[in-house]
């Protein structure tokens, strides 16, 4: 065995694969929000011109994993890793469809962007491609109806809710020289603090993405502030106060200014949002999209980290990146059958230096 | 890069993990028919001692993970690849809840025993991993109420519709000199034949295998007649015998009587299985267990390879075998959307000598 293991759980590359080209895509309204300039899709029609918000899903992934290979001047991919929120993961399954792809589903609820990545790089990393492709989604109207109600219902939303990202994102890793590169990853287990409350998931994901972001700082023997940005994928307001909290009373390294969650970067909450390097200047310009705790999905951290954060680190506004998904592991059964519900999170420190 | 490629789509492992140890869990149906004595655990209640059939799906896995677990003296593997057919896969969430095993969620559907054992070869083969361990299940209460009707309507099936077994399997590979070994694997794609007929997976899902069978001896050279055993997940009576029309039209290598499917080989089906080498002397002896087409589910594949199959191959019964399940990729609202089935397979070969 070639040890790549650093600690209990956090694995180094020995040739850390690159990230070769990133692409996302978004709704209307991800279009009317602080990230709209991040975006290389955006379509006013929630439909992407199909039939169904499902189908539209799958035109979602499909537009994401061409965009970003017609970036990397490549015709296909060795491998596409992807997965989303639908039953049975069809938002993957019909928009790979015709495509010839090799591909591996995966699932990992709204942690699918930073599994698949990791999943990807380890193919690149461990000899069986010369570069992959990672990629998921999520629709808001697709979401409320297969979760929580039909959208005719007009149900109202708890502040805790979070705003399911009608958007995809797909990254392309590979051998390449050109930063930035996918140097570590911290594997995910199920964590389950007994949370019920299907509105509520950044409280469910939180313990989490505590569990697997103190592992990492154990493990690498990096504090938080060696990274530049340390985003989770989307713990919303509550999920990431929480997180906080959660370091701050375990002891462990506080979590500083340069943590925040793709759920609060990508939609405008107006003065909700305590200021944040990263959410700040961005929220004020566009006012409240009535979000309540901020944006969830697949799609959500997948669109942040394949748009904004992969951009910033290509312009060098970031050097250190630590992305960290989360996933609630749950189903609409589950949560009727009084369950509660279990979660993961999965953590991938992209850096310009190797 | 170290190239593992052979072919278009076809990987040999540099150092070919070994299979430590393997379970399998059946309910009733599955303890009354030929491989009854194939089984680890068998139990008469459906729901394994819990209150729901989904609940009884986790603790399924749990038994098999525990079981190959115990029999590879082993408190815990590196990592876990599992997912299963329920909605947002909580078969393996669930189960894996309170293991604190590191675990990477998949979705093939019928295909994910072999997906995830790729996956966790993979992750040893790559330098990853000493040891992972690829699981699944699938439960007939549960898979009837999710993508056809509440059992209580006692709905007619159809003469093509396959029984979902209730079982789960759990194979364990890592670093070892002892066999049997996975020494190959050829990906899988979508393909798409434009069936639409949700009672017939079978003929759904046999052009995918035709697919990457195809591919899989095209790429390594190999004839069919290598393997001792070619053995499909769940294609059952009719879509194993549109294979077989599929390489006898297609001008390719014909499947000899070394083929068979993991869903002629679980029930009995009386007189109406045309004798093969594999399946005809065990279903005599169990009448008709009025299952239609055979047997089908991610449970299907799971629990016949982590039985019957690695059993027979650490006694020397069998020496090569190819091991290629797939998976309808669909789901009850594609299919209401007048989609047609999606589907992909995966192929994986396992040797005694590597």
């Amino acid at each position: 065995m070639i040890n790549k293991k650093l600690g209990e759980r956090t694995f180094a590359f020995l040739s850390p694969p690159s990230v070769l080209a990133s692409a996302c895509v978004g709704g209307k309204k991800e279009g009317e929000g602080p990230l709209r300039g991040e975006f290389d899709i955006l379509n006013e029609d929630s439909f992407f011109g199909m039939e169904t918000w499902e189908k539209a899903e799958s035109e979602m992934q499909r537009l994401a994993l061409s965009e970003a290979l017609k970036k990397a001047d490549m015709a296909s991919p060795d491998f596409v890793f992807a997965g989303d929120l639908l039953n049975q993961c069809v938002g993957s399954a019909f928009g790979l469809r015709g495509s010839g792809i090799p591909f591996f589903g995966v699932y990992g609820a709204c942690s699918t962007m930073a599994e698949s990545l990791i999943l990807a790089s380890m193919a690149v990393d461990g000899g069986f491609a010369s570069n992959a492709a990672a990629m998921t989604s999520s629709h808001f109207c697709g979401a409320e109806r297969q979760f929580r109600f039909p959208l005719e219902y007009g149900g109202q939303r708890t502040p805790t809710a979070q705003w399911t990202v009608t958007g995809a994102g797909a990254v392309i890793v590979g051998e390449s020289a050109a930063p930035p590169y996918i140097t570590r990853f911290t594997s995910g287990r199920i964590v389950d603090a007994g949370i019920r409350d299907a509105n509520n998931m950044g409280a469910a994901m939180a313990p989490a993405a505590y569990d697997t972001l103190s592992a990492h700082f154990n493990d690498t023997g990096r504090a938080p502030d060696y990274y530049d940005l340390i985003v989770t994928g989307d713990l919303g307001a509550l999920g990431s106060e929480l997180l906080r909290e959660l370091f701050s009373d375990g002891g462990g390294p506080r979590l500083g200014k340069n943590y925040t969650d793709c759920g609060l970067l990508i939609y405008s909450r107006g003065n909700a949002d305590k200021p944040n390097r990263f959410a700040a200047g961005k929220t004020a310009e566009s006012g409240d999209q009535d979000v309540q705790a901020g944006g969830s999905g697949c799609g959500c951290g997948a669109s942040v980290l394949a748009g904004y954060i992969l951009r910033a680190m290509k312009k060098g506004r970031l050097e250190r990146v630590l992305f960290a998904a989360t996933g609630a592991m749950m189903s609409s059964l589950s949560a009727q059958q009084g369950e509660s519900i279990p979660s993961i999170c999965y953590a991938v420190s992209i850096e310009n230096h190797a």
